[in-house]
């Protein structure tokens, strides 16, 4: 994405120079070592084009995006440990690569650090951000939590599923996109269609994210599809199937996520989501939501046709990996 | 400590009534359940008498005193992960009463309601709060990665050691106390002092404790003396004996650390710490943190003797269990 090139080298040459303390060394290295594995740093670029939206440089945003990012990478650190992943981004987590000890205690002062970015935004803005980002915090440790739980269920509800993904995911792209609004002394109203408009870009994206899953390109998304399918894991296409299936259609879902062969059950799954229209169903549901983004920005008080950020959503939801 | 009964069962009303939401109940559950494991709740008291030494009210400070209570709890939560531990106050700890990862998430969320609290005092006063508690988090996590860091090491320097416990004990008693300076407005000046209170409090209590658990009375601290030696765990005696025994002394406490029989063993230590005076010298250390104290309450530009600070210092200091 070209058109924010600049943000993302300007939001790299800020983690590249956070000024962490060295020691402890098994505190602080792993964080070092965990940022430089990289990532699309959407979340920052979102506060930086929010603030510039409203009028202001994005240097006023900077320290608030850096704190947005801080936010993300200590959850992805703690979320590591807690769905036992090996890999991220290609390298090994933290908990891997140290202990679960250190990846907790790391992530840990990790979050400490993002609120010490956030404190120094402007004395007078820090009420607002931290009530912001206070909120958003709270709602994605509850998502984490909604999403674990969901592993043990057998059916989750479609409204469930994206009310946890709304908390797990959407509302830090609401927060990032409201601190921009807040920094630059946005009003009230322009603040909470900023808020809005993360949330719906963020539902948008990550049913995007389920749908390629299954019908992506294998080589642009870089590994097989269907791998959600074989591990049973609740996706928009899952939890919308057994909402529209039949009382047959669910037992043969339900027997389907019994198989042991990989490709038999992907087909097995895509002929029955075939049955019920789900690839049409859930677009359709990531239009309304990208639709509604697009009205958010449109009943802003300042002009945002052509801004970088509907370009940006634009990109997001046309995306195939 | 009766004179402080009223602000204990102030700070325990206000815990009982944090309303914090329901649902996740895998999130939220463990932390009533740890709230009313109890405690004595010193911190919160620390802040309260704290902002009432300089002129105001308690109720003007109990949320960032609040704020400390949830931030030394989720501490506690993420520290028996971490040290393993089974049993907190007799009772199981979050991780062993549910699991890992509850345990994890339960004390981000309390992390983030600590914010939230602190977040609700006067706006005025938040960027100076946000500094003082963003700070004693930061090394609050310093320190346990210190202790873990200790584990597993032969011999720890006795400097070392002191920078450990102050990082992982003294500052939150120090940031407790400059928090509600901050509040009641006091000076730059008094603040420092206020903080600095609670930092050598915070040590002479810390090393009390080493000191108790092997010269304690058993019956009063309510376990058999010399779990610690038992554990090879680093305390100021032992750290303290190593700096202090000459090249025959440290041999053998290298050779008693290794003794199977538990009442040999701690005998064996306690010989040698006879030999090496070693009580009266962490006494003397802890008196020198303790006069220490009780100068910055001197220097201080409101009238502090005979005050609830002091007498409750004075209580700390010769306690017995």
């Amino acid at each position: 994405m070209k058109f924010i090139e600049d943000y993302i080298l300007f939001v790299e040459r800020n983690l590249a120079n956070l000024n962490l303390p060295n020691k402890p060394v098994n505190l602080y290295e792993p964080i070092s070592y965990f940022l430089k594995l990289g990532g699309k740093r959407i979340r920052p670029v979102l506060t930086l084009l929010s603030a510039e939206l409203f009028g202001n440089e994005k240097e006023s945003a900077i320290n608030a995006a850096i704190a947005v990012e801080l936010f993300h990478n200590f959850t992805l650190i703690h979320d590591d440990i807690m769905d036992e992943s090996k890999l991220r981004r290609g390298e090994k987590t933290v908990h891997e690569k140290w202990d679960d000890n250190i990846a907790i205690l790391s992530g840990d002062v990790l979050f400490v650090n993002s609120y010490k970015f956030l404190q120094k935004q402007k004395a007078s803005d820090l009420s607002k951000l931290f009530f912001c980002f206070n909120d958003m915090a709270e709602k994605l440790c509850e998502g984490q939590q909604m999403d674990m739980d969901f592993e043990k269920l057998k059916l989750v509800e479609q409204d469930s599923y994206l009310e946890m993904i709304k908390l797990k995911t959407s509302v830090l792209l609401g927060c990032a996109l409201e601190m921009g609004a807040i920094i630059a002394q946005a009003s009230k109203a322009d603040r909470k269609l900023m808020y809005d408009f993360g949330v719906n870009i963020g539902m948008a994206f990550q049913i995007q994210d389920d749908i390629l899953d299954l019908y992506g390109d294998s080589e642009l998304i870089g590994k097989r599809v269907g791998g959600d399918v074989i591990n049973n894991k609740k996706t928009i296409l899952n939890v919308s199937a057994y909402k529209l299936a039949n009382t047959k259609q669910r037992d043969l879902l339900f027997h389907y996520s019994q198989i042991k062969d990989e490709d038999l059950k992907v087909n097995s799954f895509k002929n029955i989501y075939d049955e019920l229209n789900i690839l049409d169903y859930c677009n359709n549901l990531r239009l309304q939501y990208y639709e509604s983004a697009i009205s958010n920005l449109k009943a802003l008080s300042v002009h945002s046709e052509n801004s970088k950020l509907s370009l940006l959503a634009k990109e997001l939801m046309n995306r195939k990996k």
